[in-house]
């Protein structure tokens, strides 16, 4: 069934106030969440609904809370997000960051005590949307091994760039820091297939092919060995060390704890290319980038070669025009949190 | 044959000027290369300075050149080498960066019109000493078949960060994007030994695991696959759409065409966390995250988990205390500099 985006995202704006949140926070909810869906990345889209109530029902965070200002300066905020939800901190905080950016060659924000807080690239988008390049990143509880360990000591740390084009929307790359995303894992599962090894490495360091492992222990690898491993640092450097956030085992898993502050550390990165040439020249070289990629002779059964985002945005359009078609577990946990709330869902 | 440090920085000093490079601009060359031998990344230390001083005689670098302001504000500058050496502009441009970096969160610096510029990590690393975190990045010539293609469109975009603590040094990370270093396709190609399918894609975009095809025009492939792609596209948004350099195929390959402007351009942040908590706490939450990385348990075989650059230190702390010992191929490369420029070598 394709659900249109505008009901979609009434729907979930009314469950999310029907759970607690302010109006305007629950709007940004639906917002982020359902993009999210619309560009194809459902396993960060409204399959989070459900968990973030679940959260809020547990005491794991507060529906209402209001981001705080820790320190600022002209270019540069440093806050908390008093163990609030993630997406509505993260927004408000962009906000105020993107303002300053009009001014500045380069700004920066870290949030503190926060939860989730969706797909990455949703706040790298904010800032390619008002003609800037933005970086976008967040720890999580640990959940990969580092190399050469076989314990999850890192979190999985999303991030994410955005860059506008002009001719071409923008560049989007968001990714996380594992070799695949645990879906995967459980899509072979649930196919009784096999994974292939390197994807996670049993508790006692063993390698595997055996998707089953995953829920006896077995910790995911990080992506291209050490280089995913050195990236996720510096994530965490960003996230966790600079924002004086919940750091490595300080975070808690918000879907394995959701009574417990989760803790949660964000940083984003708005750059104003005004500084270096202008917002137009860059625009028009961020196109030519893509052009050039799309020249790019293809390997046999591949039609051509894609830029980051453009498949996103394919999906993106098609959703406005047809309705986005949520899978079967997006639909599952859609209806737990209406259920949930009392809210009679379409 | 191990070779002191501070002789061989004098001898790779007294090359450099006797190729007409002025004597404040030879001695970070000489600096530069040699930490990098130090540091056991021969594949960016002196085995490159001939090549260097091939491309001063063939005319594609300019070796007295002075890098030039193209604009400023409180918290960037984005400047042009004018055609010169990549290691003294970047070190210039990173130095007057530092200055502005003690009064703001975050500050940035382009410099184009460069050329090859040694390993990232050292300008990275120039941040960190400060008490900074510092980002340093750099596109190439095409270099690296985006996903799904079969031709070097993208460079092999090097990154690198690092970050100090207060016990352990630093955290310092440095990549380029493809899946293997050329060098390790060179090495399997001196010992008669196949390659793992995957490294590189043949010019009809075939899988191969015959090194010789790196010489028949394969390509290299991007590490992790999109991840490399995507992260490849971050550098070159940074470093060549941003600071208005070559970009994509308008960088072109000093070591294929010394007598050709490269027109390579790089990028470097640098964050203050005095505005974030102060450089102090910040250390030791570097620290704190080095700890509990090493406290993770390991898989057979491996002693130790090691944070990002731990293995750098060792090796430079036995370079100072023993010399360092060069490659085959670089004392090559140093004996051929010597001659090209009639310094007489130890």
């Amino acid at each position: 069934m394709k659900r249109q985006v505008g009901e979609l995202k009434g729907m979930v704006s009314a469950i999310c106030r029907a759970g607690g949140i302010p109006s305007a926070d629950a709007e940004m909810i639906a917002d982020v969440l359902v993009t999210t869906d619309m560009r194809g990345i459902h396993s960060h889209g409204v399959v989070r609904l459900a968990r973030y109530l679940d959260c809020i029902r547990a005491g794991g965070i507060k529906p209402a809370a209001e981001p705080v200002i820790l320190s600022e300066s002209a270019n540069s905020i440093m806050a908390s997000a008093d163990g609030g939800l993630g997406i509505p901190a993260s927004m408000k905080i962009m906000r105020r960051l993107l303002d300053k950016a009009e001014n500045s060659a380069i700004s920066i924000a870290t949030l503190n005590h926060s939860d989730h807080y969706g797909a990455a690239g949703q706040y790298a988008m904010m800032a390619a949307e008002r003609g800037f390049v933005g970086l976008s990143m967040s720890n999580t509880c640990p959940l990969v091994a580092p190399t050469g360990g076989r314990a999850a000591a890192i979190g999985n740390n999303p991030f994410a760039y955005a860059a506008p084009g002009k001719k071409h929307r923008a560049v989007l790359f968001d990714v996380c820091m594992s070799k695949v995303a645990a879906g995967k894992i459980e899509i072979a599962r649930g196919a009784g297939k096999k994974i292939p090894t390197g994807w996670i490495i049993t508790k006692d360091g063993k390698d595997t092919d055996d998707p089953e492992d995953y829920w006896r222990g077995a910790v995911m690898l990080p992506f291209a060995e050490h280089k995913g491993y050195g990236f996720a640092t510096l994530v965490e450097t960003m996230t966790g060390a600079l924002a004086m956030s919940g750091m490595m085992s300080g975070v808690h898993s918000w879907n394995m704890q959701p009574g417990r502050d989760a803790d949660t550390g964000h940083c984003f990165i708005v750059i104003n290319p005004t500084f270096f040439g202008g917002q137009d020249a860059f625009k028009e070289r961020i196109d030519a980038m893509i052009d050039e990629l799309k020249r790019c002779p293809t390997v046999d059964g591949v039609e051509e070669v894609l830029y980051p985002g453009e498949l996103e945005w394919r999906r993106e359009a098609s959703a406005i025009a047809d309705g986005v078609e949520l899978p079967a577990a997006s639909e599952k946990e859609l209806a737990r949190a209406a259920q949930m709330t009392g809210v009679h869902m379409a």
